[in-house]
């Protein structure tokens, strides 16, 4: 930390200001410029975080140095986190996690059908939201437990580990039976209840960035996850507000690289929330693998036009299977994989 | 809805969209432009509004027309709410709600002291945090019950409505047994399943705005509240995302007429965490009360640099008697006005 | 500035940074925290700001702690600036600079029509562009010199100084012939050419803030105009870039207060091209004055549904004094005042 | 144009704003729905544009239907436009115009070798800016015409094609006499006079994306070069503004396949100016030939921390060819190459 002091402050001005961090327990370096004086603050990391400097009389700016996530950062781990979801997947260090699926769980049929077409174009996590953050409170709001059993069974036959929102902290220990991958959705990105719960768990989290957070937010709130006990976090990057609405969202691309420069987790792209756009999304799905991302998030649908839940923006099979196509020769260039999921003993569900 | 058809398209392909349309139970309204076809879309406004119409082939653009809060409307109820918050103060229609106090609850001698400054100078609502949404693991998170306990004394001491906020659907009954209104903070804007809960208590709602919401997804989070039977909702401005870091977030008073304009709920503004800097709070207070808010929250404490939460952007007590002096006199002029709270048996908590 | 060194640096890198510093003619002061060494750089403040200090090996990240504009800062002149506009009207130093007409000059009589009004209902500058920058190149353009000279005579013959927009440094000679201030718009904020051009006359610039200028941005560009010896520069905030598509820009009253504790220029508030909604203009030009703006500038129309440009946004003649009134009582209440204009030969055109 | 009238409008105010458009010489198509009416205007699309049809009393909503550019639409246009830049370079149409360089021309030999750097590893245009737009009046602005004349002579030795920016409708001429491309700054996108005067032009023009412009404005722009007459246009992103400052600004990849569905434009990417972090550019790079770029903007220095304008976002030679090779690659995937220059009579400077 480091405190810049008001211009033409004294000499006994600043004496006070020095007194008053030591009274804080911190130590001081305090250089002289000619223009202005700076204190630097040296002590225990979170001390010196937590210490209301800036409102010392006579300070006119305190400027952080130090990060405020550990867990999360390349320092504390400096090799690429590599997460086992189940089923022989895994997401980071070079493994793509492909994720595909339905935005809303309908009903057993026409999952299965969905899931046997990603399957088969090369996804390997299957996606489908049990419990819907709808804005209207008169939207359908998903298929509940009723929709999680569903999930299940379709993983299961077709072998493949699944994610599905977890919306409450009171749903954790019920979806924790069903799922292999929690996703927390952007809406509940800070809300820290629900991180603290899912950290309790030992269960592969999909944290995905709330629609205002900068990167050092998501590793914020990826490191409750963390400091929970659970190493297990994926971070998605799934659009930010912006002043242009012919798209959805904006989709960040640059987090990519900028969160794994800070941070060892992996981090995959959702261009369906993103763009909510069809026509966008394949170029950006290839753009996110050339990227670097360690994955990337697509909505499918057989049949858009009856979806119950962001059908508009979801993709058809065989555009998928297209775009999978490009995404498996770019991520080939680049020396990555996206694995197949399998069955055995061993490696189904954890 | 409006559906914009596709440049070029042939007449068969718009029978094949309107019978699309009509195979939703929907009917239409056919308008040829010189450029463009558009198609109007008539039929009950939930099934209209849900319809996934967009991903019907040839449709170029969906435009909504209806509004998708109802609850909250102006259409739905055109004089203004005024919310009774116990303690004989209401918050609308005409009637300003003044919070104050500080950013958490750090003991009861403090709080006392600072809630006997700021009812001094006017404010009618106290406020302070016994659970703090903090974005680091590592930081003070509140006293917990503690807290409640703590605020629900110094409340009923001086006869002063209190308002503290609630980060989970579970401490909803806990929070209820102690509070006088329920602040949902910003990143919970919209946790859908917090909204749930509070919508089925009868307790007041102050409902702070999200980072990244327009002013139609903060009615339509109100709309949850309302829609759950509880009519007792405050909402509140405290500041946007925005590209200058030069204030912690951006202070957006144009919300106050705009959301008045189409609700009749009332909208207090919340200088202190929207600008996170004691030097431009006492102006934007006076704009707020000039914009025509029904009310201003603004934290205090009598001791900035020894908080233990967000110490830097609190007002000292006196620096708060001054510009409630100044909003006292702003609000006169615009016929609106600032109730003492009062305790008989009557007007005491709900 | 302020050097932040890479995390388990040697002494060596280090040493090798600080040579590269000196090498530049700067000198350092090295402090060592627990994590993170950081090296302060002290030098003449061109010097410093200017060095591509971020590019030397082993750097982590570079703080700059000296505003970059000068001329236009607090330290440079405490007390507030007041510009004489002409005919006796000051703007800044507790005078408000009144600004109302409408959006284009379309014809003397309907000019004099509208400027009759608003200086009846207690308008001292009056405005209309002759150059109107337009989105489309198929829009009305202006009337160009046409409308300059309508306007220099309905300003002379109601004793009111006047302002027009330059858009082009071609233009700055022929627009200064007729005009009492020049408007930058804010399209052009950051026209640095244009910028040095009206810095070589002595005419007054009303300098619209752009659509996504930081504070520290729009001081920049009034540093331009200083630098280049004309001191007389009137900051304008009208709205800057925003997620919530119901207002046309989102005002910001919080640079009122925050470029006037870091500068000693005057700032005034345009809410109409800010909000772009008549039904919000009222209570933000309230809320503007609260703020301590050295003035509102409003758009007038007597016909708003036959204006060429921008006729929507434009208040009634009955409005505008109706909310001047509230405006007006306001500015009593905070100590500031509205001078009326006058013509008596001193003070008329300067 | 679709007009929403506002609820409980009775059937002569209706008619009332139907008499009004039919004044204006448009036509209209009243569509009555359950909850609102909506009145279709039909015309000839710039008389329905410009028609001030907000204003009419009654009129809740107006919602435009037809895109406000022309020429730059795809409508206009089916095919891609390739631009031919001269030395046998085209942009678009599956040709990638790879331009590379320094921020300033510093002098002849340092120019002279980054070029031939660039060259070597695949680039085929040559940048280098002579005026620069600097946000300090105290910053280096560039050599001027003598910056020119080294341009021109180190790409006619090269046979290079090369790009500079002009920011003054007074410097059009004199910057055609070098240059083969004119760039437009992001912050004159809308500066529509210098607009104009390279409309008149027969030069290719690079026009960068404002910071805060939609994929709407940055066509509208391109439109009034084209309106001009000059139909050489290239698009071209370079990061929009944020609220997270870890990056300069922010990428938006999907204005790229967003752009190609609106216009036949050809569109490329800068990733220094938007991220500013040379750890990033890499990455971005390879992300925008994915996304369908038709082209990349790189600066490259040779020694950046000795560059005297923007040194800490080069790219080092060897890491530009480096990400060259992979670019290249990729853009082999998706069939489509990127050309060398060469420099016989027939195809050196236009």
């Amino acid at each position: 930390m480091i405190i810049v002091v008001k211009p033409n402050s004294t000499q006994e001005q600043i004496d006070h200001i020095v007194a008053h961090i030591h009274g804080m327990g911190l130590r001081t370096d305090v250089s002289r410029g000619i223009k202005r004086t700076i204190i630097g603050v040296i002590g225990e990391e979170d001390a010196v975080r937590n210490a209301p400097l800036a409102a010392i009389p006579g300070v006119e700016e305190v400027v952080p140095i130090l990060k405020p996530y550990k867990l999360a950062s390349r320092e504390y781990q400096a090799e690429d986190s590599a997460i086992d979801v189940g089923f022989g997947v895994k997401v980071g260090g070079g493994s793509l996690g492909m994720i595909a699926g339905p935005c809303a769980i309908e009903g057993r049929e026409i999952l299965l059908e969905i899931a046997k077409h990603v399957k088969a174009a090369g996804a390997n996590i299957l996606r489908g939201g049990a419990y819907k953050p709808r804005t209207s409170p008169y939207s359908f709001q998903g298929l509940g437990e009723e929709g999680l059993k569903i999930l299940r069974e379709v993983g299961d036959e077709l072998q493949m580990p699944v994610v599905t929102e977890v919306m409450d902290p009171r749903q954790v220990e019920l979806v924790d039976r069903y799922t292999d991958i929690f996703q927390i959705g952007a809406r509940n990105m800070q809300n820290f209840n629900l991180l603290n719960e899912v950290g309790q768990t030992k269960r592969a989290v999909l944290l995905k960035r709330g629609m205002s957070a900068t990167v050092a937010d998501l590793l914020m709130s990826a490191e409750y996850i963390l400091a929970g006990g659970n190493k297990r976090v994926i971070l998605c990057e799934r659009g930010i507000k912006s002043f242009d609405s012919s798209t959805r969202n904006l989709l960040d691309l640059s987090i990519v690289p900028n969160a794994k420069g800070l941070s060892h987790l992996p981090i995959i792209v959702d261009p369906s929330h993103a763009t909510g756009r069809p026509d966008l999304i394949p170029a950006m799905a290839l753009a996110a693998v050339a990227a670097g991302a360690d994955g990337v998030h697509i909505e499918v649908h057989s049949c858009p036009e009856k979806a119950m839940s962001d059908g508009p923006q979801a993709l058809l099979p065989g555009q998928y299977a297209a775009v999978m196509g490009q995404m498996r020769q770019i991520a080939g260039l680049l020396n990555r994989n996206i694995p197949a999921p399998h069955g055995s003993t061993q490696s189904g569900r954890q």
